[in-house]
């Protein structure tokens, strides 16, 4: 199929993942229409798709806001549903509020495709996250749910809300469970989307970071190779009504990947410290997708080597470090 | 231990569970103080403690109502969660609803809890819905979660925050997971409770009743053991932070059990009718439950039948139509 001229909305597509999807679609052709909060301190980064707005629309809203997203989201082909906070301590800091942005917007804007737009194909961001600590490696689909923090549960929420809907009323939705994403146009100001994002940022400014811990093991994925994910997901009717794993590269641990990013930097360096207490009881130890699943019914595979992908983004933040800091 | 003169707060306690519980913790001395929203559509009945209150006090508000609720909570020594509404259509409905009632303001009560009287021993009323259809039977507590509907979701949320807060914050929280109770004070004037209700109405006024399906097996619960689970965890050091099943009697099917219901009635009849589509979509099959954990943690087990449970049940019912017609 050609994505030429289709009618496509990337909520959160102002953010990380978001905008380099949304950067993907619109060079393939693709009608774009972001709906984005416009939350700094969740990754909504003008920068992102700065020369692309317009031909890209920008629509500067909650997606529970359903007078102001109901006449893009009733004439989009495909939904990619990226919006919410990825903090995990902001979460338990600030319960309510992630209630808000991260379960009951998704119920409001799944209502609103419902009414509007019920024959639109979805797929919904979700998160490795809410398995909690894995009770058995590499994590498949069927392991168990144990939400190890606010974010989590809320989380676990909405991507019930996605596949009650696909069930109930029959909505052509499929949600993807992401494991750490990294890339260009992610949040290096802070740890607030990943704990790459600040690692990254001492590296290209040649000053020292934190590993805690450093012997939990993590699975990355590429942002290119996600934003594949997304289309391959989107394209294939199998996925409809189902939840897949992510993974990507061969899982490293912290401590590896640290010393590989200083390593492809040349410049930077690290600290290991102790887990301090307060995150080690939310914290989830080794984590590494199975993600055969989603590989078999849809061919993908991640094309980027964790080295690539590591380059690629140092290249971009050297480049344009002053839109991220 | 006595409960004589014991600070307890039963939230939802003019409900159907609820009262039950009242009127045991009252004759047993206890201090109990009830914070009900008081809506008839969810069980709410003044009638259920209409000669306790006073000495009980009622406190009418959400349970998430901080500034209303604090005070009772804060000097309560044992709290009984079971605030909530139980219809799983009503849900589909209206999710927001559900949202605000089942999920929303269990986050702001246990928010309330861990700043005013974080060592409150905490029984929070859950239940086996969320576990979808059975993948096997008798269904354990590592059974996978799968909400069959926006009711389910949002009570699994609810739990989750209860664990959490236990988990994280050092709360003294169990979580029991009940399946199908039934006996004096439920709501019988429609299904909203549950569709016993409706049967025993039919029963006591001679009439005839609809039975969906009726091959599907559960088991059932008479209040009073239900009663006595609750007391037997609260007195439990054991379960602290743990979820548990409560099952019950053996199990039947619907069929049997009509059939059942009529015969000790003596009343009543019933027709047998095809599942209707709309709620088959959301329907779970057989559900037995494995509750041999919190059996052989407290020593609980129930101390009536299915038949002593009904005719006690329709001998309420008879005396007291009027107070839930």
């Amino acid at each position: 199929m050609t994505w030429q001229g289709v009618p496509v909305v990337v909520t959160g597509g102002m953010g990380f993942i978001g905008s380099n999807l949304v950067r993907r679609l619109a060079g393939l052709g693709a009608r774009v229409t972001v709906i984005d909060r416009m939350l700094a301190q969740y990754g909504a980064n003008p920068f992102n798709l700065a020369e692309l707005v317009p031909p890209v629309q920008l629509i500067e809203a909650d997606i529970g806001a359903e007078a102001v997203v109901a006449p893009a989201l009733g004439e989009a082909a495909f939904v990619f549903n990226l919006a919410g906070q990825t903090s995990h301590m902001d979460s338990m800091q600030q319960p309510l509020e992630d209630l808000r942005l991260n379960q009951e917007a998704n119920l409001r804007f799944l209502e609103t495709l419902r009414r509007t737009n019920p024959a639109a194909r979805v797929i919904f961001s979700s998160t490795r996250q809410f398995y909690g600590p894995p009770q058995y490696l590499p994590v498949d689909e069927k392991h168990p749910i144990a939400p190890p923090d606010i974010n989590g549960i809320h989380k676990y929420a909405a991507e019930a809300y996605h596949m009650l809907f696909a069930r109930v009323y029959g909505q052509r939705i499929t949600a993807l469970r992401l494991t750490n994403v990294f890339g260009p146009r992610m949040r290096i100001r802070d740890a607030k989307q990943t704990f790459l994002g600040i690692w990254i940022r001492h590296a290209i400014q040649d000053t020292r970071f934190e590993v805690w811990g450093g012997e939990q093991k993590r699975d990355f994925t590429y942002v290119e190779d996600m934003v594949d994910a997304f289309l391959a997901a989107a394209l294939s009717e199998t996925t409809i009504g189902r939840v897949y794993n992510i993974g990507g590269c061969p899982p490293v641990s912290l401590l590896e990947l640290a010393e590989l990013l200083v390593r492809i930097a040349g410049s930077g360096a690290y600290d290991r410290r102790e887990f301090p207490a307060e995150r080690k009881k939310i914290d989830i130890g080794d984590y590494v997708a199975d993600d055969s699943a989603f590989r078999a019914v849809t061919g993908w595979r991640p094309r980027h080597s964790l080295d690539e992908g590591l380059a690629e983004t140092l290249a971009f933040y050297r480049a344009h470090a002053a839109h991220y800091l």
